[in-house]
């Protein structure tokens, strides 16, 4: 363990991955204001943190259950009582099929599918289990990454609705991850808009045609306000609002205050003054760029100097003419690109309410993989 | 766990990290005959592999002692008796300093030193702690990461050989880092010679001011046999050779036949016949890329198919027309792009014998962190 409860901030051997905790919690009450406010369920997405401590404070403000994007992280989240379980990710092949099974009997799960390919093995396992796993559909709204096109959602809902058995069918999601490789929040509201705009029209189709859709889901912490706020939207999932990040700020969900999560690192080498060395690297902040700053990471206090390279241990920086110095021994905080490649790396998250550390949270479901 | 011993390779659950233990064997046995036939002492770096078992392998096979990035790394390594291990990486900080005086008393280590102001405090608590610990200098040959600059070296040489009470002097060493970032084997010889002519220099400096130089360590996988083959070489650094990737095989240091890690992955979802997504996405392949080829890994049976795209679970697949096509359930390994911040993804690594599981290793020292 990298430091116990009760001890300095400065007593955390380094690199660490910190959390705010004073920040943290207002961020969780922040999201389930919002969805309260606009009258939606949230699902709170637990694949950015893996704790499921965290998990249960999202669902005690208020989420309706939460998401997780691997069998492995829903066995655990289930394994600590969460109670409503998505897991928005294709589940293929009879080793996987058989542990969903078994997390049904655990936890009200939905799993979600896209392909007749992927529903059709859940479907007999389920009869042959003589069990029903409530089912979602995902709906490709401009994304490309998995999903039908909306053209065939009609059709493949049909299907699963009434040709299935073993499948209740409970509707139709997206994920708007597109809006994530955009530059400006203007074009990430606008961008997400019409991705809702695609799904409300499929959902829409699908209720004219009569099938039950009791549940339309997207949503990201970037594009939250958004979700929440459009008509055809009745379940807004998000997971990274609780510790946030640089590309979340940049792309207007967030203000740097609103960032919770840091990593905590020391320099160790220094070449002159324009060349300094932290025990953070790829194997810590991750490889992760963004097409609008440089560098791998905000380092607070030395805004002006860029963690322009990493190797697997070293992070190096340069340091501009006229910039704050580094000193060997010297603690830097950093505010990760993007949140989820860090978190993974890290067996444990730090809770600190000012200088103090408060809590030490295993990371549970990190890095279990399948 | 993702399967047992004597399973048959289709039983293993993906994303999986696999390694074909044939393959393997005769990389590690190639790699020690080498720094034989050259008469230098290979130093094993267990940081690409984490797994104490395959440390000992590397010893078995003649390497004199192994190389550990970290403090936990040389902590986990040291448990399982591993008996020499160098710490390449400077040691910063009381709790640091504290952790190797508790290490050097459990097995032969020597640490890494690059500046006075690290040098200084580790002097002192030996001292305190009536100790002795080895200490080498690094020197900066053209990496421009970690390492005094050639110029000042001898300096700094002195002072900790004649004025840091608690050291004992032993050598020089460099990390020819730079070679990674070329794109032609000639190019990486080339470099590689020129860093060990720097460090030669600086070796026989020392030695001209009558420092005890008993050890110039260098060397890389991808520059092993440039490293062996150089006068000024003692020691010989290298550790992915156990695996070696994408990046060891374009830049010359391996075939494609001598890459023993693969990712076994499965298709998960498919859009018509041009685009695929697998399961393993930046949490298991990372974000890591190369200048000479595109995409986050190489598709065997696929190889014109670009894995173009990672989220943090998914792999997006670019299928040309007249590809082999993919199919939902298919399973497909990958030979990563650069297997260290692979490996340090997953909890375990499975050895292969043919289609058949031999073994499963816990991969130990992975994410540790400090």
């Amino acid at each position: 363990m990298s430091c116990q409860p009760g001890a300095h901030i400065d007593e955390i051997d380094t690199p660490a991955l910190i959390v705010d905790l004073d920040t943290m919690e207002a961020n969780i009450t922040a999201m389930a204001d919002l969805a309260r406010r606009h009258g939606v369920a949230l699902r709170a997405h637990a694949k950015g943190h893996k704790v499921p401590d965290l998990a249960w404070r999202q669902v005690r403000a208020g989420a309706v259950g939460i998401a997780c994007q691997k069998l492995s992280e829903a066995e655990v989240m289930a394994g600590a009582g969460l109670p409503d379980i998505l897991i928005p990710y294709p589940i293929i092949g009879p080793i996987k099929i058989r542990r969903l099974l078994d997390l049904a009997r655990r936890t009200h799960l939905t799993t979600v599918v896209d392909s007749l390919e992927g529903a059709g093995p859940i479907s007999e396992a389920a009869v042959a289990a003589g069990m029903v796993i409530d089912t979602m559909l995902e709906v490709d709204s401009g994304y490309h990454r998995c999903g039908v096109s909306p053209d065939d959602a009609l059709g493949i809902a049909q299907t699963i609705a009434h040709d299935l058995p073993g499948l209740r069918f409970r509707g139709v999601m997206a994920y708007e991850g597109h809006v994530y490789g955009l530059e400006r929040p203007d074009d990430v509201v606008r961008a997400a808009r019409a991705s809702y705009d695609v799904l409300g029209a499929v959902a829409d189709r699908l209720r004219d045609a009569g099938l039950p859709v009791e549940c339309v889901s997207a949503g990201s912490s970037v594009s939250a306000e958004a979700a929440a706020a459009h008509p055809a939207i009745t379940e807004l999932r998000a997971g990274g609002y609780v510790f946030n990040d640089r590309s979340v700020v940049l792309l207007g969900g967030a203000t740097q205050q609103q960032c919770s999560l840091t990593v905590l690192s020391t320099v160790v080498s220094k070449r002159g003054t324009d060349h300094v060395v932290i025990d953070a690297g790829s194997k810590a902040l991750s490889l992760a760029t963004l097409s609008m700053v440089p560098g791998f990471g905000l380092l607070l206090g030395h805004e002006d100097a860029v963690l322009r390279k990493l190797a697997d241990e070293h992070g190096m920086i340069a340091v501009p003419e006229g910039a704050r110095p580094f000193s060997i021994g010297e603690r830097v905080r950093i505010i990760p690109n993007e949140h989820a490649t860090v978190v993974t790396q890290f067996p444990e998250l730090v809770g600190v309410r000012g200088d103090r550390v408060e809590c030490v949270w295993p990371i549970a479901a990190r890095g279990l993989m399948q």
